[in-house]
C-alpha cells in the first residue's frame, strides 16, 4: 500500500486545490466562520451567544479530486465533544463523501477524541486507477475549527471541484438546522437537503437562538443566495419573539433580496404535546399567524409557507433524541418530506433544477 | 408541583413492583448480566471477552405503573461513556416509553456524565388523574449497571406491569444487535422489534463477538424462548468461523429448542462494498452457505432464512455512523424490513398473534 512518508498537503485554503462552501469570513479574515467579519461585533452585542455559534463549523465543506489513496486529517479543533446526546462523531467529526455512478457515497467519518480537542483521522480512499476521484468533507457541526491540515500521497494530485455552481440555498434555524443530533455532520438535515437538491446549503443555524435578532437579518442580507428558508419557531416561539420580529426581520431580508425566494417553516410537534395541551396550543397558534402572514402579505412574496406538521409523517418516538431534537431517522425523515412539500415549488421558482438531476451530474 | 422530599423507592429487585426483562442471572446472584451464573467461567476461558459484554444491559428493561408524576433515577455505572461514533444516551442511557392509547410512546432518556459512571436524571412523567401511567424503562446498551436506585412521589402507587407475558424472543447476535449505534435505548432493533410484535426480546449480542462458541449455544440452551434468531455472520465470517461452527452451534441449540422456530440472518451489505469486490464475494459465499444449510437441513427445521441483503432498502449512505454500524435511521428500515419478511412467519408458528395486536393492548 501507498505510503504517506512523502504526504503532501492538500491546501484547502488554495482554491485551486479545493472549494470551501460556507464559510463566510474565511476570505477576508483567514478564520472558519459562518457569520459576516464586519458584523461580529454588533451580532455580540445583540446577542452574546451568537458568534461562538457562528464559529461552529456547521455546513461548512470542502471539495475536491485526487487520485490519492488516502487522506489524512488533522485538525484543532476548540474543545473536545460536549454534548451527551449526540455522537461525537456528528459534534466534532469530518464527513466524507464521493460522487460515483449518479449516488453520493458515504466514504468514512473522522473519528473525534472524547477527551482532547486534538483531531486526527486517516481516511482510506476507493481508488479506480482510470479516474479522480470527487469529493465532498462535511465539517463538525458542533464544534469550531482552529487550524486544520489535510495531506494526500506524495505524487497524488488534488484539483478544486465544484460540484455546486449556482448561489446556495440558506436555512436560518435552530439547533435542528446546525444539525443536532445528527451522527455524522452529512445527515443533517441541511446536508441531506444539499445532496438531494444539488445546491450548496448555507447553514445559518444557531442552536437555541434562532431569536430573529434584527442583526441577524442583516447578516442575511450579506449572503449570496439563490433562496432563503427560515426555520425559528423552535427557538423564537419558545421565547415569546415570533409575532413580535417576525415581520420586520422578513422586511430587512426583502430589502435586498428582493425577489428571493422565501420558505418559511413552522415547528415540528414535540413528543411532549400528546400529554401537555399549552404546548400544543402555542404551536397551534404560531401556525395561525404564519400562515396567514404568507397568505395575507403579498408585498414579501414569493414566500412559500411549510407547516411544520407536515414534516414528520409516522409517530415521532423514533425519531428523535429527547423528544425535540432530531435523531438520523428523524432526519431523514425530515429531509424526504421538505424535498416532496417544498421541491416542486423551487423548481417552479427557478432555483432547483427538474428532480432527480444534481449539478454535480453535469 | 409534588416535592420529593418524601420520595419512596420503587424497588426494581421486587417482583411486585416491577417486572424485568432480560436478565439471566438476576433472581440467582443479584447481579445484572445476560448470561448464565453457572455458565460464566466456560464461556470467560471460551472467549475473555464475553463475560464483560454480558455484564452491558442491553436489552435489560423494567416494567412498572405508577401515578407518579416524577421518577428519579441513581445509577452506578461500570464506566463513562467510551465510544465515539455513538451518543452517550445510547450508551449509558435509561429510555422510558409509556403506554398509552395504543402506542408504545417515548417519553425521555437520561442524560448520562461525560465524565462519570455516577449517573442521576429525573424523569417527568405525564400525570392523568384517573389512571396509572404504564412504564417501560429501557437499560444501557454499552455500560453495566452496578448499582440502582428508583424513587417515586411519596404517596404514590407502584406495581409490576407484564407488557410481555409469552416466552420472549432471543436474538444472538454483533455490536448491530447489541445496539450500536443507537442515540437510545429502545432504538435499538431488538426493543423495535419488540414493541412491534407484542413480545419481549432476549438481546444477545456480543460486540465483536458473536463466535458461535460451543458454549454459548449452550447458554441459549439455557433461555426460555419462544423464538431464536441467529445474526452472527459480521462477526462470526469476518473471523472466517462461520462455515466451521454454525452447523453445530444450531445442533446443540436443537438438543434442547427441538421445535423452536430459529431464524438465520445473513449480514447486511457493507458499504465499502462497492469498491472492494472481495468483500463483496466473501457476502456472497456466506448467503449460498447459510440458504443451502436452511434449504437442505430437515433435521433442524423449522427454520427461516433471511437475507441480509433484503433488510437495508435503499442506499445505505445515510443508514450507518461508519458503514457498518447502523444509525437510528438504518435501525427503523432495518426493525420495518425484518418484521415485514419475518413476522408473518413468525405469525403462521404461533410465536406471534396477528398483526397489530399488541399484548400490553389486552
Amino acid at each position: 500500500m501507498s505510503s504517506m512518508n512523502n504526504a503532501v498537503n492538500l491546501d484547502w485554503q488554495d482554491p485551486s486545490k479545493a472549494t470551501l462552501y460556507g464559510c463566510s469570513s474565511c476570505q477576508s479574515s483567514g478564520r472558519l466562520d459562518r457569520l459576516p467579519a464586519d458584523l461580529l461585533t454588533s451580532i455580540g452585542q445583540s446577542n452574546p451567544a451568537l458568534p461562538g455559534l457562528g464559529r461552529m463549523t456547521a455546513g461548512m465543506m470542502l471539495a475536491f479530486t485526487t487520485d490519492s489513496q488516502i487522506l489524512d486529517l488533522e485538525a484543532s479543533l476548540f474543545e473536545p465533544p460536549l454534548l451527551n446526546h449526540m455522537a461525537a462523531t456528528g459534534q466534532s467529526g469530518f464527513d466524507l463523501y464521493r460522487f460515483s455512478e449518479g449516488l453520493w457515497r458515504f466514504i468514512d467519518v473522522s473519528r473525534p477524541s472524547l477527551t482532547s480537542a486534538d483531531h486526527g483521522y486517516r481516511f482510506n480512499l476507493p481508488f479506480s486507477a482510470d479516474r479522480m476521484g470527487r469529493y465532498l468533507l462535511y465539517f463538525p457541526l458542533y464544534n469550531a475549527v482552529k487550524g486544520l491540515r489535510l495531506k494526500v500521497e506524495s505524487g497524488a494530485v488534488c484539483h478544486a471541484w465544484q460540484p455546486y455552481q449556482d448561489p446556495p440555498v440558506l436555512i436560518y434555524g435552530t439547533s435542528l438546522t446546525q444539525g443536532a443530533c445528527a451522527s455524522r455532520p452529512g445527515l443533517a438535515y441541511p446536508a441531506m437537503l444539499g445532496r438531494k437538491w444539488g445546491v450548496a446549503i448555507t447553514n445559518f443555524g444557531f442552536s437555541g437562538n434562532a431569536l430573529l435578532e434584527p442583526v441577524m437579518a442583516q447578516a442575511i442580507t450579506r449572503q449570496v443566495v439563490s433562496a432563503i428558508i427560515i426555520d425559528c419557531e423552535a427557538n423564537a416561539g419558545a421565547a415569546d419573539v415570533l409575532e413580535s420580529r417576525l415581520p420586520a426581520f422578513i422586511e430587512t431580508i426583502r430589502t435586498v433580496h428582493r425577489q428571493t425566494p422565501l420558505i418559511l417553516v413552522s415547528r415540528m410537534p414535540w413528543l411532549g404535546e400528546w400529554h401537555d395541551q399549552a404546548f400544543h396550543e402555542r404551536r397551534r397558534r404560531y401556525h395561525r399567524f404564519q400562515q396567514a402572514m404568507a397568505e395575507t402579505r403579498q408585498d414579501i412574496e414569493p414566500l412559500l409557507y411549510l407547516s411544520g406538521e407536515a414534516l414528520l409523517s409516522e409517530d415521532a418516538s423514533a425519531c428523535t433524541v429527547d423528544g425535540i431534537h432530531l435523531n438520523d431517522h428523524g432526519f431523514a425523515m425530515l429531509a424526504d418530506q421538505f424535498d416532496r412539500l417544498a421541491g416542486p415549488w423551487l423548481v417552479r421558482q427557478g432555483i432547483l433544477k427538474q428532480k432527480g438531476v444534481t449539478s454535480c451530474e453535469n
